[in-house]
C-alpha cells in the first residue's frame, strides 16, 4: 500500500474525549472513529487489525474441531422468553418490531439460537460431540458506553455453542476451547490472567475469564502473587487477616471493648440514625464491624433478607449465586417496608421468618451485635447471631479487598482491574433443557444435551492489545496483528537514488509476501517518523541520501527503538530477520 | 474435513416452505436454516461458500484500489434525518431505542454515515480519490420475505462508496466498479446481464444494476435480443408497435372507427362508472387505448396528476424520475377530493390548473379521447390533449410490456425477470451537500465531493449461484465457491485396503492445499452419492472393491456426470486436473 492512497487520518492532539491509551492511539492512529455513543466505525487500518484477530481466532478454533455457522443479529422474542432471559437481561436488550408489529430482539449473545438450530437438526449421540461457533456483530444496551473499544453497543465477537452426550465430554469441550483460548492470546501478543469467573446471567456451574490486567479495565480482579489464587471480584473469596468472625481492628473504629458472650438482646433509641456510619458516631460508637448491615434484595420477584458485617460491601453477583436466581435487585423502600414494616436505616433481621435470610460468613458466631430493630428509630443491641437470627443458609456475600488472605495459602491478595477479552462457560442443561435440544443414547433414551459456551471480544481485542503494547509516542504492535509490518520511509523522493530505492524495497517486500507501506507523501521526514511510530508498524526502513553515500539504510524495530544502520543489500533480509 | 465430524443436515425432502431451487436445495443440502421470516442461519456449508464470495469480493474491491472498513449496524436517527432518508425509506427501516430513549435506526444502507466519515477526515483534493468499502450486515424491513435468501430482512452486503473531486474522476471510479463487478461474477461463474436502472431512494443520475436472469427473480427486465438494450421496467422505455399516439390495435378492444381530428368536448353521462374497463362496456364501448387514465399520487407531499393511455400501467419509479421528487404514494380518497373535486372513477385533466399535470409520451399529440370530468358519474369525450389538457410535463411514465419495440432498433423488447445480485450508481452530490462533505480544491475553493455508490447481495449470491448451477439432483458448485472442492467417497470402509486409499487420498489432496470431504460416516453407498450430488462438490472420488480389485477408482464430475476410471496411482493427479 502507498501511504498517499491509504486513507489513514492521523490526528497530532489526544481527542479530549478518549481517556485510556487505547482510545487515544485507536483515534490519533486513525485506526478509528465514533459515530455514537459505544458506536464506532473501523477505519482502514483498524480494519485490519480487527482482520488478523479474526483470522487468528478463527485458526485456532478451527484447529480445536469448531465448525463456523452465521447466526443472525435479530432474534424473536419469544426465544428469548423462552429461556427466561427476554426478563432476566431485559436491560441490556435492543428491541425492535418489524411493520406487523412482530417483536425481536437484537442478540447480545445466542444460546437461544444455536440451541433452537442443535434441537431441530441433531437427534443422535452419533450426531455429536459438535461445536458451532461464529464471529458475528453483537448488540448491548450499554448504560455508560466507554473507554473506546471497552465498552460499546456494537461489538465483533467470537461465540462458540458445545453441545456434549455426558459431563465428561463437556469437560473435555471445555477444556478444548480452554487451550485454543491460551493459544490465541499467545498469538495475539497477550500476557493474560485466567481468572475463576461467576457465570451471571449465563447460568451453568462453572467457568474461567481471560483477562488482560489494565487500569482501563472495568473488571476488578483479586489475585495471590504466591500461590496463583485468582478470582473476578464477583467470585472471589477471602481468608478474613481479623479472624473469621469479629475483628480485633475494624476499618472505621477501634474494637477494645471485651464482651462476655451471651448478653440479652435490647432495644434502644437511635433517632435519625440512617446508616452504618451514623451508628459508628457518638453517642453510640458502635464500630462497623460490630454492626449487621441488613439488605433487602428482590430475588426473581420474591424478598430474601441478605446480612452482611457492617464494614463489608455485599457483592450482587454473590447474591445471585447463594440463591441460586437468575435476577437479582435492590428491593424499593416499599417493598422493604412491605417485607419488615420499617425504612431502610432500621432493618434487621430479628425475628423474621416469613421472608428468607441469608448470612455471610464473616457473620458467623457473632455474639453481641448490633442491629436495626425493624422499628423507624431504634436498633437491637446484644445481638447473637446465631440465638436471635434465623438464618436460613450460610454464604459467601461479600465483595473481597485488597490485603485480605488469600483462601487458598497464607499469603494476601490484592485487588487489581483488568479487561475481559475471553470467556468460557460449562452451561450444563440450562438451555438445552428450556429449549428441548434432547438427543437418543445409545440405548434409545431420550436426554438433553450438555452444554458449553465460550466467548471471546473480538474488538475489544483491539484495544486491550494497544492497552499492552504502546509507549508515549504510539502504538507497538505485535507483528502477527500489525496493519502492515514494515514501513518504508523515504526522506527525500526528490532525490533519485532514494526514490529508486524506495520503490525497488517496496516491490521486493512485496514479492515476499511481507505486508508492507511505502510513505510516498511529500511530507517532511519528522512528520514520515512521527506518523509511523503513532501507527506502530513493526519496522521501519528509512531511505535517506546520507545513508545511501555510505551505502546504508537505517531498519528500526518500533518495539524497542533499537536502530540498525545496514548495507542497502542486506536491508531486506535484515528487515525479514526481525519480523519473525 | 471427515463429514463424521461435520455438520450437514442433509434432508430427503423439498421443505414445504421452499418455492424456488435456490431456497430447496439450500435447505435440503443442509446450507442454511430459518430463524423466522426473512431471517437466516448459514450452517457450516453456507457458510463456507458466503465466505468464499465475499474473498472474491474483496480481492477484487482491494485490485480496484478500494479500501475496506466495518462501519455500524446501528444509526443515529438524525443522521438519516439530515439526509431526508429517515422519512423517504421509513417503511424499511428498523428502528429501536436506547435506555435512554435516543433513537436509532438499523442501517440498511451506509451512505449517511459514510459521509460523514468522509466529511471530518477528508478536507483536500490531495486526499481524493477515495473509494471505501465494507462486507458487513444489513436490515431492511421486508413487507414480504420470501424466496429463501432473494428477500430477507437480514444480508450480508458489500457497499462501495467513491468520493472524487470532478465528474470526470467520479466517471472513472464508477467505471473502475463497474469493471470489478464484471470480474467479480465472472470469477464466481454467473451469467450477468447489465441493464440501465432507475436510482431510486439512492438518488443520482445514472445506474446501472448487474442481473442474473431466473424465474426467482423478483425484478423484471426488459432486453432486445437484437441490439442488446436492456433495462429494469422501472427505467425501460419502448417504442410503441401500434405507433406512438393512436393504435390501430389496443390489448383490450377494437379500435375501428376513423375519428375527424378536431371535435368539441362534450361531457356524457357514466353512472357507475369506475374503472377504465367499465367504460371499454356497452353502452360507452370506448377502447381502453382511447381512454385518459388519470392517476393522483402525492410527491414529497404534494398532489400531482399522472396522464398515461388507458390500456398502460403506470411506473411508480417513473414518477419520481419525473418528478425529481424522492418520495411517492398514491393519493388517498380524501387527498384526490380536495384536490380536483371528485373521486376516483371520474377523475380528468381537462382545465386542471392548480395541480401539475404530468403526462407520458405514448399520450403526445392525442384527439378524441374520454376521461373523467372531475364530476362523479360524468365523463368527457372528444378531449384533444393538447388544446384541453394544460400539460406541464411530457415524461415517460408506463411500463414497459413485452413485445413492445426495442427503443434501440427495430426490434421488439422481451421482458423477464430477474435477480438483481450488484448496483453501481452514479450518486452526484446528494449526499455530500446534504451532510457537508466538502473538499478544497487546488484554487483552495471548497466543493462538495462527487459520490458514487456500489452494492452487491453477497448472500443473495449464494442463491443466484444456485439458480444457475443445479440440477434435478441437486446443486453443482462452480469450484471457485465450492465448500469443498472434492468429496472422497469410500463404498465399504470395512474393506482395508478401500479405507486405506481413502485416507491416503484426503491426506494426499490436504497437502496439495485442496478443499476436501472424507464421507467416512456408516451409510449406505447410494446414500453417499446422494448426499455428495446434492450438496454438489465439484469432484467426487469413489474408491470401492470392484475397482480396486482392477487397481482402478472412480472420478466423476458433478457439472456433467461424467465418470472416469482411472489407475488408483493417477487418481490425484486426475482429480487435480478436473478443478482448473
Amino acid at each position: 500500500m502507498r501511504w498517499s492512497q491509504a486513507f489513514i487520518p492521523t490526528l497530532r492532539e489526544n481527542p479530549k474525549e478518549a481517556e485510556i491509551p487505547s482510545h487515544q492511539l485507536m483515534l490519533r492512529a486513525g485506526l478509528l472513529r465514533q459515530v455514537a455513543g459505544g458506536i464506532y466505525t473501523f477505519l482502514p487500518l483498524g480494519f485490519r487489525v480487527l482482520k488478523k484477530i479474526e483470522h487468528i481466532v478463527r485458526e485456532e478454533m478451527d484447529r480445536a474441531g469448531a465448525l463456523e455457522v452465521l447466526m443472525p443479529a435479530v432474534h424473536p422474542k419469544e426465544m428469548w422468553e423462552r429461556t427466561g432471559r427476554y426478563t432476566a437481561i431485559n436491560e441490556i436488550l435492543f428491541k425492535l418490531k418489524d411493520r406487523t408489529g412482530r417483536e425481536f430482539v437484537l442478540g447480545p449473545t445466542h444460546e437461544e439460537i444455536v440451541t433452537a438450530l442443535v434441537a431441530n437438526d441433531i437427534k443422535s449421540y452419533r450426531q455429536l460431540p459438535k461445536n458451532l461457533y461464529q464471529i458475528q456483530t453483537k448488540f448491548r444496551d450499554e448504560p455508560r458506553p466507554r473507554f473506546g473499544l471497552i465498552r460499546v453497543k456494537e461489538f465483533t465477537m467470537k461465540d462458540a455453542y458445545s453441545f456434549d452426550m455426558d459431563d465428561a465430554a463437556a469437560d473435555r469441550s471445555y477444556q478444548s476451547m480452554y487451550d485454543a483460548y491460551v493459544r490465541i492470546f499467545q498469538r495475539l501478543g497477550l500476557k493474560t490472567c485466567v481468572v475463576e469467573a461467576h457465570s451471571g446471567a449465563m447460568g451453568g456451574s462453572h467457568s474461567h475469564e481471560f483477562m488482560v490486567m489494565s487500569p482501563a479495565g472495568e473488571d476488578r480482579i483479586a489475585s495471590c502473587g504466591e500461590c496463583g489464587y485468582a478470582a473476578n471480584l464477583e467470585k472471589a473469596t477471602s481468608r478474613l487477616t481479623d479472624g473469621k468472625d469479629v475483628p480485633v481492628q475494624a476499618e472505621d473504629g477501634d474494637l477494645n471493648v471485651e464482651v462476655p458472650d451471651v448478653l440479652p438482646v435490647e432495644k434502644f433509641p437511635t433517632p435519625g440514625v440512617k446508616t452504618i456510619a451514623d451508628l459508628t458516631k457518638p453517642p453510640y460508637d458502635v464500630p462497623a464491624a460490630r454492626q449487621i448491615k441488613t439488605l433487602v434484595y428482590v430475588v426473581d420477584s420474591k424478598p430474601a433478607l441478605f446480612l452482611i458485617r457492617g464494614d463489608h460491601d455485599l457483592n450482587e453477583a454473590k447474591v445471585i449465586t447463594a440463591t441460586g436466581g437468575t435476577l437479582c435487585r435492590a428491593a424499593e423502600a416499599e417493598e422493604i417496608r412491605k417485607a419488615l414494616g420499617a425504612s431502610p436505616g432500621s432493618l434487621g433481621a430479628v425475628g423474621v421468618k416469613h421472608v428468607p435470610v441469608y448470612a455471610d460468613e464473616a457473620l458467623r458466631d457473632t455474639t453481641d451485635m448490633v442491629t436495626g430493630a425493624n422499628e423507624d428509630g431504634f436498633h437491637l443491641r446484644g445481638v447473637d447471631i446465631t440465638k436471635d437470627i434465623a438464618v436460613a443458609k450460610w454464604v459467601d456475600l461479600r465483595t473481597v479487598r485488597s490485603g485480605e488472605g488469600c483462601p487458598k495459602c497464607d499469603s494476601v491478595l490484592r485487588v487489581d482491574t483488568a479487561i475481559e477479552i475471553g470467556h468460557v462457560f460449562k452451561l450444563g442443561t440450562k438451555y438445552s433443557v428450556a429449549v428441548g435440544a434432547n438427543f437418543l443414547d445409545e440405548k434409545g433414551e431420550s436426554k438433553p444435551m450438555i452444554m458449553g459456551c465460550y466467548g471471546i471480544g473480538v474488538s475489544r481485542l483491539v484495544a486491550a492489545i494497544i492497552e499492552q503494547h504502546h509507549d508515549k509516542d504510539g502504538i507497538q504492535w505485535p507483528p502477527g496483528v500489525a496493519p502492515y509490518k514494515v514501513c518504508i520511509s523515504p526522506v527525500n523522493l526528490a532525490h533519485a537514488e532514494t526514490k529508486a530505492l524506495a520503490e525497488q524495497s517496496y516491490a521486493d517486500l512485496q514479492a515476499r509476501g511481507v505486508e508492507v507501506i511505502l510513505d510516498d507523501r511529500e511530507e517532511r521526514p519528522g512528520i514520515k517518523f512521527k506518523d509511523a511510530d503513532l501507527v506502530g508498524f513493526p519496522v521501519r526502513v528509512t531511505i535517506g541520501e546520507k545513508g545511501l553515500a555510505k551505502g546504508q539504510v537505517e531498519v528500526r524495530l518500533r518495539k524497542t527503538g533499537e536502530t540498525r544502520l545496514v548495507d542497502k543489500a542486506k536491508a531486506l533480509d535484515e528487515t525479514l530477520a526481525l519480523l519473525v
